[in-house]
């Protein structure tokens, strides 16, 4: 946390977006081969870069559009995939992940993108950002493929937190109606709530309770209320809000993907099974890409944490260029359209903030 | 529940099953076409067909191949899909569902198959076949395609119960393990956890002490545990068995079917893209059936109800001739290996036959 280097990068009418270098599996050169992609993609937003001043300095300077655009803040240490939430929270302070959110706070930022540790991004988050009044549980939002018009559902929570209760998953369909109209540009997003089954009397007893909760706020919210839905909805055109628990989330989501891996590779393994076989590929070469952009993760990268006095956009920690500069790519999205103070006060208008005792 | 109209069919050394002909969306003429095919598969399978007699007797006497391999018993009702189950529980009698549970519960036919209703035949399982010894809930048991050499792993529960606790996930373990033994033919199932995160810290309470209970029966009870698992593992080759609560096994199942068929959509559309793309798809014919074939779920149509004094198998709802001859063909091989006893000695072994207290 030295002071900045480059004081350029926060120009007037620039988005400047907070980065975390240092955090993903495959380093600082990936993080910043991200940063230059937004870069010549977009011309408006500029950076904050956090970690090692030397490697970034270096990395940075290779890459003629990033000149005049990036700032680089020194930080000494790195959160590593292995280190403890809890730990990294009282021992973490010269990380550069830490450094990326305190920009957030401070009001430099508006949103910080990190590849690192999805915990301990999240405890920092919370313990650095506070959650917004209203908000018990935040959460973490995603962009999961579908057959919608917009090609994506807004799907929450993934993982911030194993457990929701009714007043909490209220809360999700607010938070995820703000996301789906600043994200996607849906009007009155029409929402949905996980279960077993869509008929009224499934599933659990804080399901019920969420049902009538939601169905009851619709009309302050803005929003559509399609009623409970099904995993097979997460993918599908019935909602474009899909409201769950971060335990539920997470394993669905993770459930969608490895299923989807599996079909690419079977689907790899199939073409290359005959000669025949390997020349409709190479015809359909094309139209395949084009399916693999539609549904390509690194595309939509990027787990969106709601419900704090800023934003942080987690990226994948595998992602390369493409994904990083996705994840980018929404933080700019997010930062332009003001999410978070409209996400706010539609927490704020909808709800008491004094805590609803449980 | 009139006269058995054709005793033949138990004749000796046939392996009986008993089915609902009349649940299914797709009705009696494709339950009958899957015990056609089925019968033409395998020459040591009977049937006893549940329903309406008058069509029974006609679509039976169009196929040659079930001549004296089928005993009809009349049952004037049908189970609905829309029918709550605890109404069916109560009035429900004069079901076809009603009569296939009863013929294994009179030691007819050691596995009841049917298309229809799955609260309504899980409900009327649970009161007519009765709970195992040592069993508390009982679980539905389906195959996922997976990355395994078998090519599917176990996955459970997936809809029984909405709830599981520890000692629940505990029976799962020993039951899923039963099932990838006499189902897959897997000495030594690897079973895993499914949970959040693969770190033994993660996750819900009662997922950190069904850790604990499943280690510590591993070496008694013959299988390997693999500890936590995450959603993408359904689908991977890290399990073979994963043992979940009813209400995350039952999204996850869901999202995982929903984002293959999502996929399987575009690929069709992107193979009608252009005349490029299209002349692909014939190329590629074979290969793409050998992948359907691979990722079918109507080859592995049919949920196992595992915990009970006899098996039943559910098939999905929309089950045509292929589906249904899926289920019997499960139905027929867990017959012949006596498979409910064997889970039924296993789960008395390893566990006191008194509840444990919740």
């Amino acid at each position: 946390m030295t002071a900045p280097t480059d004081h350029t990068a926060a120009k007037a009418g620039r988005t400047l977006i907070s980065v975390d270098a240092m955090g993903g599996d495959e380093g600082p050169a990936a993080v910043v081969a991200g940063c230059s992609l937004s870069a010549k993609l977009n011309p408006d937003i500029a950076f904050i870069l956090h970690g090692d001043e030397a490697q970034l300095t270096a990395l940075v300077a290779r890459r003629r559009e990033l000149e005049g655009r990036c700032e680089i803040r020194h930080a000494t240490d790195v959160v590593t995939m292995k280190d403890k939430p809890s730990q990294v929270v009282r021992t973490g302070k010269d990380t550069s992940m830490w450094s990326a959110i305190e920009a957030v706070r401070t009001g430099e930022a508006a949103v910080a993108v990190s590849c690192g540790n999805t915990g301990a991004l999240m405890a920092l988050s919370m313990i650095r950002l506070k959650k917004l009044p209203g908000v018990n549980r935040p959460a973490i939002a995603v962009l999961y493929p579908s057959s919608n018009p917009q090609g994506f559902n807004v799907m929450l929570d993934v993982g911030a937190d194993v457990r929701a209760d009714a007043d909490d998953l209220l809360r999700f369909a607010l938070m995820g109606t703000s996301y789906a109209r600043n994200g996607m540009d849906i009007a009155r997003p029409r929402v949905g709530l996980l279960n077993v089954g869509t008929e009224e009397h499934k599933g659990r007893t804080e399901l019920k309770e969420a049902y009538d909760l939601i169905r009851d706020q619709r009309d302050q919210a803005g929003f559509e209320f399609v009623g409970f839905v099904e995993g097979g909805d997460i993918s599908g055109d019935a909602a474009d809000v899909i409201v769950t628990d971060g335990f539920t989330g997470n394993v669905a989501i993770k459930t969608g993907e490895g299923t989807a891996n599996m079909i690419g590779n079977r689907l790899r393994e199939a073409f290359k099974y005959s000669p025949l076989s390997r020349l409709a590929s190479l015809l359909a070469y094309t139209s395949l890409m084009r399916l693999r952009r539609r549904i390509d993760p690194r595309r939509v990268n990027g787990g969106v944490f709601l419900g704090l006095n800023g934003t942080v956009v987690k990226s994948h920690g595998s992602a390369d260029a493409t994904g990083v500069s996705a994840a980018i790519k929404l933080a700019a999205q997010l930062s332009e359209s003001r999410f978070n103070d409209k996400l706010a006060a539609r927490v704020a208008a909808t709800l008491p903030t004094e805590e609803t005792p449980i």
